[in-house]
């Protein structure tokens, strides 16, 4: 039997320029809804487990529309508010080879989600009816809010017993100047209330100021991520190196600590339908591991292989079933299903 | 020669469903760019004058597409500013028969037309370079700066000897509570600087808070007008009554009311493929017959006319020639050309 | 609070060439699912019910696609089985004017729902936990198993304390020889069983061999509504009469008998962009009515009204909210809502 | 068993942009092989006859896919010509309401149908497996080379016993200056050579000069059609009079004179989805009528039916079986056919 | 001067996703009509052939689609019953990279083909208008009257002197437990009775139970191949060995057995944008060069180019000409052909 | 500030078929209005220069859709004559791996461009408003009267002071037989009025006549060019040389010859997702890099990698801007830009 999963965070509605022409070329664009949390959340009822979002959405067409697509996404929506006025967008146009694909945000500080009062929410009743709940620096970075609504959350869930997911997720661009000094001790919090953490070297140097003097980036997570799971007591920290090849096939590279051990799964070698989304798939693969009791190599190659997957798929939500991985995994792709 | 034509308002995307689908039901969108004051421009270039508007939009891609449309369009684009973050956006769900069409907004007080600061625009300069400037009710409803902006503009334009046109365009959604009291004197300001109004019966008993004690609207029109006219020394005043009949056909009479007399146009009946925009293709008829001196009758006829066929075209912007109206005038519609 | 409402029927896919060509002209297909139950069902979720529907669809990519678009029409989908190998499609040529729309179906009989075993549904257990289950003279039509299903729930329902809904539903083609002979006695078991019933004189006079004098449609309607509402005690009968008009608008005028009584609908007139599900929104109409104890002039008029919007929106199954529908009532449609 | 018909032509491309978007607003055209002949032989191929067309394509892609479509269109390719360098092609933009279709032609003048050397085609060979040809105004007005060869094919055609049809078709646009005074003794010449021609009362009074006092179009055919029957020995006369209506509905009745009798359809009112090609299916018609010996009430019926048939369907070539059109003529339209 | 082929096969409705969506995320379908014998007789028409099709389709909007798609095709229909209820469909979603594409049956088994009933087809009669017959292994799979078929109408060809085509394509899913053993003597009997086979080793091993001690597939193959050729007497058998590498290319090498001699073509390598009906484009270039009498290495590289070639092209059907097959066999590939 | 650059050339309306398909397979077209010197302008105007365009379009809507295309592009139309009947316009079937693709050619010698009167431009007064014109050697190879009008204009040019820029662009089929003696007269005018000049040693060998012992195409380019710059005086001559890979990746390598020196970019690899006007973007950073005076270096990386980004987006005609270049050549490209 599958776990109640719930995710804190927001929903945006995504406008994408089909093929490859840019918004000044194109007249129309393809739509969708998505998230950090959406996608994992989504992602996990693929798995067999029940899936909530713990969100706001207007009370308008755009707000209706986002709501039916989360259920066609899976997600129950009984802990979604519909109130505020607005919902975040975003523009994609796609890259290829050497053009990289862009994102335009519209004004997303005054959506539905990131304008929610103080308890709004309830919490405490939340956290009561679910197993796990997924986080995500991205709502650490909006407004003062949106912070508290998260620790609140965190500690709820916490004092009820459930598992709290944190995923790193530093977006530059949204904390402004001085962000990873401002960012610091939002992280610090989250980071002693998980049971699991998405995140690299890159965080631990970053946002938590922590030194090496190790240079190639494996080494540096080998010499990092051990300190931040001591220092944090963090039980589970995962997180994934890309390499974007010259001929524009990506590497994934996965690991998994546990238990003061590393596992690291085999370097994944492919090609890209849509980038946008993976790290979300490698996110929920790691949860389902953990919820399921894999052991570490099978969590960190399902993990991985949820991640390739995603970009053979379109929209920045995992579509796939865990059975659609298992087979992956064991390399059984090739040729026509019939 | 055509006259050099301007006018100050906002441009926002417009994202319509194909079809009779609902947001919730679809998966794209076809994209355009408009607003009332792109419309009434965009037409006059279509009549053989040079289009300008005076606006901003941000320096992303957002905002490169919406200058490229522009120029599409037909319009100049050496008095937009190319600042702030954001572009109004609104999304259109088509209705049809008993079912009216939804227009949902994005939040448009953050775009870059209406954060604009105060100083943005050189209205003295721009004054100098035109012969007619276009403003609209709906800058009046945003804010206090965009209220400033347009009486600046607007005196500067009288000031450099240009003609000004105005367009009462009343949004109740846009002012709130006691949004007639709060828009009147703003609305007095522009009646008295302008050469052009656009309006009709309802606005001079909301807005201007004036009385008659008349039930029907051909007869509130004839006993307010001049009272209008003469209270604010307007030179001309248009606009029309619309009727809509229980087999979804539209009829449309139009007024000009000028040097005291009333002129009025034929009813004209007609089916409708997209009614957006359609007072806007008349405002450009009402000012393209005046810069050219037609008779009041021709001008009254032209006017409605554009807007008629205005509901045959696809977009808010006007897209037929002067020849077509002229065409169509004459009744010479009927079967195919070849 | 809404009531939890079942609907036991098929799920089939539907195919339809867009705009006007035909099959052997286009090359794509808009494709969506739907049926008679999971019509009125959506629609029922739309009026702020929950809504299920007990059916079987195949554990393959065109079940699971089935499956995730009930979730997005707002069905709760625990009472689905997942079993059987296929699911019932159909072709739709859009007509208009003078050239009816055609209907193509592929071979329904082979369907998961159609041959889902006796006993594969727990119709005791679901009983329990639903207020309101609506069944259909279409799955009568299908084979002894269905047959049998439809009496076992129905009893079921009875026996807990449920309210059954059925819709007459007769299609001479899916009954083959004989038809009327054949149905008689199922239709008969299930008039006993209904709390409301839709239908209208055609179904008294073919099916259960009634007979009148009267040649008028009305009159007819009027002389044998009470006495199959008298002969099979049924609470509440209703259903429309539809006039299509030579410029192509239809007419629906609806009727509600009841306590003795009946109570009639305005006649509506309209246009039509989609007739296919009129039917199923006209029946959600009444079994909202009726939940909410609307009187029946307010009952009816709703059922007629939301049975005449249908024709408004695209796909078989009703989308628009209880809200809707009232303004619609109010004759509150006409211009642009912003 | 169906005759075998053939068509003496041109093939064009029809580009059509979708909707009612303007060729300066869209970006993407829908593709079509039609013209005169082609439609008329493909409709004869839908009531059980094997059709043909005379005509050439180029040896290139565009030809490839013209011949390609003319076999989907059910016309054998086995005197079809491939040689020269281009095919016609003319751009369509749907008007609606008011405002009219426009039809903008590429240089068809340098396509390889016109451009086919005199004794390109062996008309002997051909007249000989054939039992009836159609023939087109259009074609005469194209040069030289083309008034010969369609002199030359009907010749043949008549000396081995087969039928002649001519569609007078005259296009003002083709002929130029002092077109009619050029025109008529091509017309003239094919006129006596044709067992069925299709015309009316503006051809006579326009081409072939005659005149009348009276000043209705219904008066000055039955005035002046008898005369022309028995000036140039014709023994079937066909056409029709289209009158459009303020609703954009059209209206059409056809009339028959054969044997110095006129008889005439029923008028039928409908409304439109697409025009062109509505005078080839009529024309279809009536060579189907007279090949199955159909009284002439049944034939003028047929045709004036399969002319308005044409209207509901997308293309200019029709579309519909014998059967369809036979349904709609006893008014078996309606709703839905299952 | 071109030969008359024929095969004997189910035509089914293909509909595929667009793109690289799962059926569960899309809303359209782009469908066309093929099957093994539909491919390669169409395939045969592009290099001078006259094609014909020896199958049934019902009489109903389906049928008339597939019927006008052979057309296109270039498909002779005279052989084509119209008769029974159903026609096959299979749904197609893309998949790409490490994700296989993915093929959804309906019901085939109640197509008018696989229903038609002993002695529909008049085989003996079709035979002597034929000078080669294809048929396949998935025919046989079908159901006892299918085989029955196969078997009469193959001894038919014989017997009026024509060619045998026999293309194993043993499906393990249609033959289910014991395939192989049930499939052993209906092939037995085909390869008898066959001119041209194409096979590879497994179905050597497989379907005819062979033996050898080779481990590596070109070594089984050169080991078994000539006893097939023996054994059943078998003049011509041919195949291929493909090979998907990591980077998602595709390899291709083919052979021909003939006269106790192997040939063989170049390894190609190419890059897919579609797989389905390779096979079928390789077995028209065996046949077409056969029936040439090419030398043996022009046939088989004929062939494999042909196979190589419908990678990149759209739909299961080849489409390129005799001539685009001979550039490419010479690498005239390269830039745009202008 | 931007200079001032017109071309002179032709547009031709350009129709794609989308995807994989051939046109023979498809029913639509993506349309779009291109040339050479419009590729050109337009991608300066993307740098900040002035663009406009000397050409003749017809006053019919095909020249409208091109005008208002013209404008979309940013080039100004006051140089645009409208006159003359067509427009060119060409058919695009893309291919892929080892299918070519294809291009079909309308009649383009009856175009507006081509058939323009002597006189027709007032290119004395053009020469006078712009800093530099670029010429294109497909307009020399259409009739006499091109080649009098490219000779009076770029004369013209050279009186006021403007810079003269030729591309050789030879294209085979349009000068016919003997065609490079045709051409020599004509380009070795062109060359000694010409500032810079687009070419490389193919131009030289075949069209000048040169000769070099070299067999290697780098040697010859090194042997031949600086013979071309000094026999002709250029100042600046510019080219690329490219390499299509098995796996269809290209690979480009540009040189700059100038003061008797060359310069090479790197060899720059990538895939290709349009290649139709990567010559026209190389073009445009030549100039580009001339008027700004970069050095050498700079100009050939910045044109080279205006040429490889050329290959990521759709249509002919270049659309990223001067700083999209700049990030690209620093190898910033990667992951998502947010």
């Amino acid at each position: 039997m599958g776990k109640n999963i719930a995710a804190f965070g927001e929903v945006m509605m995504r406008l994408q320029v089909p093929g490859y022409e840019l918004l000044s070329q194109a007249n129309n664009l393809h739509y969708s809804f998505s998230g950090t949390g959406v996608n994992v959340v989504s992602a996990m009822t693929n798995y067999g487990h029940q899936g909530y979002l713990v969100s706001a959405l207007p009370a308008n067409p755009l707000g209706d529309a986002a709501t039916i697509y989360l259920r066609k996404l899976g997600i129950v929506d009984s802990f979604l508010l519909r109130e505020g006025s607005y919902i975040g967008l975003y523009f994609l146009e796609n890259g290829n080879g050497a053009r990289q694909s862009r994102v335009t945000y519209s004004n997303r500080l005054e959506s539905s989600f990131n304008t929610a009062k103080p308890g709004a929410f309830d919490f405490k009743s939340i956290a009561k009816q679910v197993d796990v709940v997924h986080f995500c620096g991205i709502t650490l970075a909006m407004n003062e809010t949106t912070r508290k609504h998260t620790r609140e959350f965190a500690r709820a869930v916490k004092r009820e017993g459930g598992k709290v997911v944190f995923d790193c997720n530093y977006r530059p661009g949204l904390w402004g100047d001085d962000g990873y000094e401002k960012a610091k001790p939002y992280y610090e919090e989250m980071l002693e209330l998980a049971d699991i953490v998405l995140m690299n070297e890159n965080d631990a140097m970053h946002i938590l100021g922590m030194k090496t003097q190790a240079t190639e980036r494996h080494d540096q997570l080998t010499a990092l991520i051990p300190q931040v799971a001591s220092r944090y007591s963090v039980p589970v920290i995962a997180g994934t190196h890309r390499t974007i090849h010259s001929d524009q096939s990506h590497s994934l590279t996965a690991y998994l600590h546990k238990n003061e051990q590393f596992t690291y799964s085999k370097t994944l070698n492919f090609s890209v339908v849509e980038r946008i989304g993976a790290g979300d798939a490698f996110t929920s693969g790691i949860i389902h591991g953990e919820l399921q009791d894999f052991p570490e190599d099978k969590t960190v190659a399902f993990a991985a292989t949820a991640g390739m997957l995603k970009h053979t798929t379109i929209g920045d939500t995992p579509v796939l079933s865990e059975q659609d991985i298992l087979l992956a995994m064991d390399g059984k792709g090739g040729d026509i299903k019939r």
